[in-house]
């Protein structure tokens, strides 16, 4: 419902619930963890999940990032086709039809895929070696998160040394993601915890190159975990997404919260007015996701998001600000999840003191295959 | 991804996550609910947010339903633009722009909307004048969910009359969603509640009549409550939804989810297979939702969704068949919540006798507007 109409206006004339880059804030961001990762050993590879968009992809690799990060195939597409070069899958891409488009995607910019199993392993390899092109593969090692990945150790090594033999492929090093740990505690329990979770991968990658394997880089790390994954001898690329336009459930954890500001909300309007203390605003869970918690207001204390069904949020006020607010009015509300709550959107407004600068699409939302 | 070259292949062909109509599934429940409504008292007018399809609303019209129920104004374009021609909204819709859109549309197609504010009221009356459109309003009510809605009795009569001298405006009479009830208990026990709840509407409704005032309609209902509602003396149109796909939650509610059969499920791909209990799928919190609880293997007794992250399910597999799952195989998942997972996806994949036989997009995906 959004065009080009809308570009010069004031966000008083964006209707809503519409989804609003504050620009401003968005390239404090990104400039706040350029300027971190230029004195960091390891090198930043941005997570696209959190914003599907090759335009905010780009200003991440100008400001200093080595390359996008992406969770599936046909994100991966979308930043290819918006103009990015080097893109790292972090999962396994499984079944002819999608390795087809890998290989076929491979000709055509620098990519990289998980893997952690032979078999797929050996059918990228065959779909590479007949379409000409060579793919970069991580073998994935499970870091504690218990998702995917082999076993760091003997597990991972054996199925290094098979993917080394592919033809097609080149291997790249290793996947591992903390994703347990990203929330985790205090920063100083996070930092002992991680360091504990990547012990086993470090060894693992000593005794790959004792044997003579060459190992580029070990790939992964989140925003709630930038500043010590980074910190890490043999950690070579970090994987943080959300920093760009932080969220309600990272506000609450300790560390990212303090150095990164909200640079995305959901512009909304109250629906209904039916009692002093409850106001009805009309986002829900077909415009914002409850998993990590709900959503919360940006511009005023007592007034809370308690629940949300379909295409209602239903909250709290308890401030005498909040009370006055009425049938109409428009507030700023933060996502709980950022990166789920973008992927239920088709358009970014884009925002800079309070006038629209542009219109882009969520080029990646809803690629899921 | 899915285009018109995938007619006619079988579903193993389907690439994954990918959301799949099962069209005898989705027919017989559609035939089922009008045969119990050519015998009752109320009429059926399905909520079309569980589907977004106006090819799915025109076979419920098709049945013997007589209109759609929808959420937003933009679901109600896309049932209009998709052949649909009695649309009932069953909320406010507020602000200048949106109501102009209403008012344009009114002229169009046979619309109705809820109100429970009566500036909002006059804004719609105001612009439809204006437009030279008349549209329908009905007086939202709240019977205990304490969402949207003025009270009961006087509140209520007051809204009405004043609605009633509204020029451009239709009374139509009373929305009233019994949603905290949807679910609630055992069948015996939810009839009781909702009989409960719809009380003091219909004592309002027999006050404002005897006041001479005219009330056409009180529309209200759901799924896991249109046996009950439909049956209450005063209640008119029932608006269930997700009977027409059904979901894993539903199954745990006694009553609908004996009477009707998931026709609805996430294809997906096991993606990998790293220990002997652990079934790794490509489905997660970007292609199904969790709000209501985890999706449902629909094939293996033994093998539970425990955990979604953005784009992986993380199922233990406990039985002997569900341990035979391999990378690459596919099964068939039920959403736990049919209406917001619908909203994840771009398209329907329909698919009869193991054969695709269409693919349909879902057109009101996203348009919460």
């Amino acid at each position: 419902m959004f065009g080009a109409d809308l570009i010069g206006r004031p966000i008083s004339e964006v209707d809503t619930p519409a989804l609003v880059i504050d620009a401003d804030a968005m390239e404090k961001n990104i400039a706040d963890m350029a300027t971190y990762f230029a004195k960091a050993p390891a090198e930043l590879r941005p997570h696209a999940k959190t914003h599907k968009s090759p335009i905010v992809a780009l200003k991440q690799i100008e400001a200093g990032a080595i390359g996008a990060t992406c969770a599936k195939l046909g994100e991966a597409e979308a930043l290819q086709q918006g103009g990015v070069r080097d893109i790292l899958i972090a999962n396994e891409i499984i079944g002819k039809r999608k390795i087809a488009r890998l290989v076929g995607m491979a000709r055509h910019c620098n990519i990289a895929v998980a893997v952690d199993n032979e078999k797929n392993a050996k059918e990228i390899s065959d779909a590479a070696v007949a379409a000409g092109s060579t793919v970069r593969v991580l073998v994935e090692v499970n870091i504690g998160m218990n998702r995917c990945g082999v076993e760091p150790g003997k597990d991972a090594i054996d199925l290094v040394k098979k993917v080394q033999k592919m033809p097609g492929l080149n291997f790249f090093g290793f996947q591992a993601y903390e994703g347990h740990l990203i929330m985790y505690g205090t920063r100083a329990e996070r930092e002992e915890a991680v360091r504990a979770s990547f012990d086993p991968l470090i060894e693992t990658r000593k005794q790959a190159e004792s044997e003579g394997l060459e190992v580029p880089v070990i790939s992964g790390g989140g925003t709630g975990t930038y500043d010590i994954t980074s910190q890490i001898d043999g950690v070579d690329e970090v994987q943080a997404g959300s920093y760009v336009f932080m969220d309600a459930k990272y506000n609450t954890v300790d560390g990212p919260g303090d150095k990164f500001s909200p640079a995305i909300y959901l512009w909304s309007t109250v629906v209904s007015r039916p009692s002093t203390d409850r106001v009805i605003l009309d986002i829900g869970l077909k415009t914002a996701t409850p998993e990590m918690g709900m959503p919360a207001f940006l511009d005023f204390d007592g007034a809370t998001v308690d629940k949300m069904s379909e295409e209602h949020g239903i909250a709290t006020v308890t401030s005498e600000d909040a009370r006055q607010l009425a049938v109409g009015d428009q507030v700023r509300i933060q996502p709980g999840h950022v990166c789920t709550t973008v992927n239920l959107h088709d358009n970014y407004v884009v925002v800079r003191n309070g006038v629209v600068e542009a219109v882009w699409n969520v080029a990646g939302r809803g690629r899921s295959q």
